[in-house]
């Protein structure tokens, strides 16, 4: 049995004034939501807890059957995951941030000027040491970049050195329990030393020529162990793949043991190729029991207040899915998190969800969005729960006692 | 208060085509059933977890309130407590199977010939001792029996020895952890004995003239722990009975400190005599404050995927029922899992449930079936909170808090 999951990052919402009091999803045209509503069950859906805003990363690990609260200890082993590093259970993994300081430490832009060059610096940093651990780092897209930390009596247990604004010094790290006073210091240590690679690096000679700030300084920020996760076949008997823009979305789904694709023009935002990310879903779903296909761009609309693009790309996701529901036996559709328009960031409202396939129980539900859902004869279930429900409608499910 | 719980073992279904796409449930002609749900509250219940099919145990454990979780970890302890064998916390139980092998312990019959006189082997087998335990033994019908070693230092953390399928040799017992060697040890000692004493037992010599399979070997699976249950009148001042012929429930029941009746003519299968489980539960009723009235034929009837046995034990089983309603004060129906004619296992789908009795909050529900509980006010509840919401509505809720 084929089985496509489609999840719309903060596509569910609250009502919304300028809609007339309805959500992006009531307000929508999507037949082929509403038609999966028709035939499947629906419910509503705590991803994480009830009223929890669940982040992308937690988000997926309940959606893929994991406890976040049991795995979950920071975004790192999940950034550095979705950068392609390979990584071992106990490594210690930080997100990093290309950002500008001046001589006093201070930070100018967090960002560097939204550098795209980094590469070159990242290559840079190879060289740098550090006693008795092994060093990884990668950089990503832009001025993003991912610090692993590898070795015996490493602790996630610290602080972020990003002090999340600009015109203060940038932070130490510090340690937050006993046990990671020597991880704090090694990680002050590779501060320290990337600054003086960075302020002497060409590329920053060159940028500062230019007028452009220059890349002088990693900032770090959600240190996290990487958790020891059964992979998915190993857990459920599915093998599975993930087709997605988002390094969380793809570091969550590569830690799980899936399959990931990388599409080109795939964004992640509202200008993301869905015709591109439909082709590879295909693909996958040819080698594949399960693909997990991942839409970013609703969180980007919800953040920035514009229910009007919301709606939009709710009505041109509709017609992608459209043109999959001929390549898979059992559609799923999940939300991972509402990003309610009028808020602007994740909140935690519960999620609507539907299940359409062979041997679901149908319910009256004819229109996927929050309010319908509501009444749906799924109930109110938890986001760790969606995936064992759908391995057992795959006739997968492991019998628990005799 | 007088509570009748009737538990239907795996009644509940998924739409079956040559029903029209009803369940078994919404396919019989039940008005009993259906008069409990207009008169009482509906739900939909996760005996275990949301998608997790339950075994017969692990289902029972949870509806008598414990956590299968914390307590289950083999069928072996409810085997021999269903068996009649008195057992105490700590102890190793496994379940047996009397079988034949040939001369290189090649499996040739996992029942031996389904044999009905075993009694007169386990006699025999009472000779064997081992060094620094208690063991005892037990048959129980026809084929089947119970293992239980007492003793310090003992661990269920062991493979079975039955391979579960016929042509290969009888497994060793292993260890699945260090603690578990000796355990293994003893057990692999037993089962030699075992085949010596089996091997030259009159009864075989008889059965081989005749032509039949000597029942020569144990086949070992299930080992469990006894767990400590706090049993059912401490916990929750309820004196409970159960009136069930399934081996394992009766074991679960029996750890539970109910009374446990045996019922002449009670067969666990289609055949059951479901007037001798009546008048059984009636004389329970007069001595306790709760009865567990088990049927399992339907689980029969779903394994041999035969929808329309299915739906005849529901309008025999409703027939029953309606001479029980004058005998309970409080009625609740339950059902273990889910067993879908067209899977013919368990499945994880929840089941429903109903709860009709003074006090009880009613909701719309006119009938009791999978889809019309969905919309019920007890909403989706798990299989351990069913007691509890039970004991407080007999009034005999503790406060937690002041």
């Amino acid at each position: 049995m084929k089985v496509l999951l489609l999840i719309c990052d903060g596509m569910a919402d609250r009502p919304v004034a300028e809609l007339g009091g309805r959500t992006p999803l009531e307000a929508a045209e999507k037949p082929n939501m509403d038609e999966l509503a028709r035939r499947g069950v629906c419910g509503l859906m705590d991803t994480i807890a009830p009223g929890v805003p669940p982040g992308s990363d937690t988000a997926h690990l309940a959606l893929l059957g994991y406890d976040p609260y049991e795995v979950y200890t920071g975004r790192g082993p999940f950034e550095a995951a979705g950068a392609g590093i390979e990584l071992k259970p106990g490594d210690i993994a930080l997100r990093a941030n290309f950002a500008t300081v001046d001589e006093d430490l201070v930070v100018r832009d967090r960002r560097a000027g939204r550098i795209q060059e980094a590469d070159r610096l990242a290559e840079a940093l190879r060289g740098i040491k550090l006693r008795g651990v092994q060093v990884i780092f990668k950089s990503t897209v832009g001025h993003r970049g991912a610090l692993v930390l590898r070795g015996k009596g490493l602790s996630h247990e610290v602080t972020d050195s990003d002090p999340h604004q600009v015109g203060v010094r940038a932070m130490q790290v510090k340690p937050l329990s006993r046990g990671a006073a020597r991880t704090a210091r090694l990680l002050n240590e590779f501060s320290r030393k990337a600054h003086e690679v960075l302020e002497a690096h060409p590329l920053n000679e060159e940028r500062r020529r230019r007028g452009l700030p220059p890349a002088n300084y990693l900032l770090f920020r959600g240190a996290g162990m990487v958790p020891e996760l059964q992979p998915m076949d190993q857990r459920f008997g599915v093998k599975g793949a993930c087709v997605a823009a988002a390094a969380l979305v793809k570091g969550v789904c590569r830690l799980a043991g899936m399959e990931v694709l990388d599409v080109p023009g795939a964004t992640g935002g509202l200008n993301t190729d869905l015709d591109a990310k439909r082709d590879a879903t295909l693909r996958a779903l040819e080698r594949n029991d399960l693909v997990l296909l991942h839409v970013k761009g609703f969180d980007e609309a919800s953040h920035d207040g514009n229910a009007s693009a919301k709606v939009q790309l709710i009505e041109r996701v509709d017609r992608t899915l459209g043109e999959l529901l001929e390549a898979a036996d059992l559609i799923a559709i999940a939300v991972d998190h509402t990003t309610p328009v009028s808020v602007r960031e994740h909140t935690g409202d519960p999620v609507p969800v539907l299940i359409a396939g062979p041997g679901v129980r149908t319910d009256d539900v004819r229109r996927f969005d929050e309010r319908s859902c509501a009444r749906g004869g799924l109930g109110r279930i938890r986001g760790k729960d969606l995936l064992p429900i759908i391995v057992d409608l795959m006739g997968k499910g492991r019998k628990f006692g005799a």
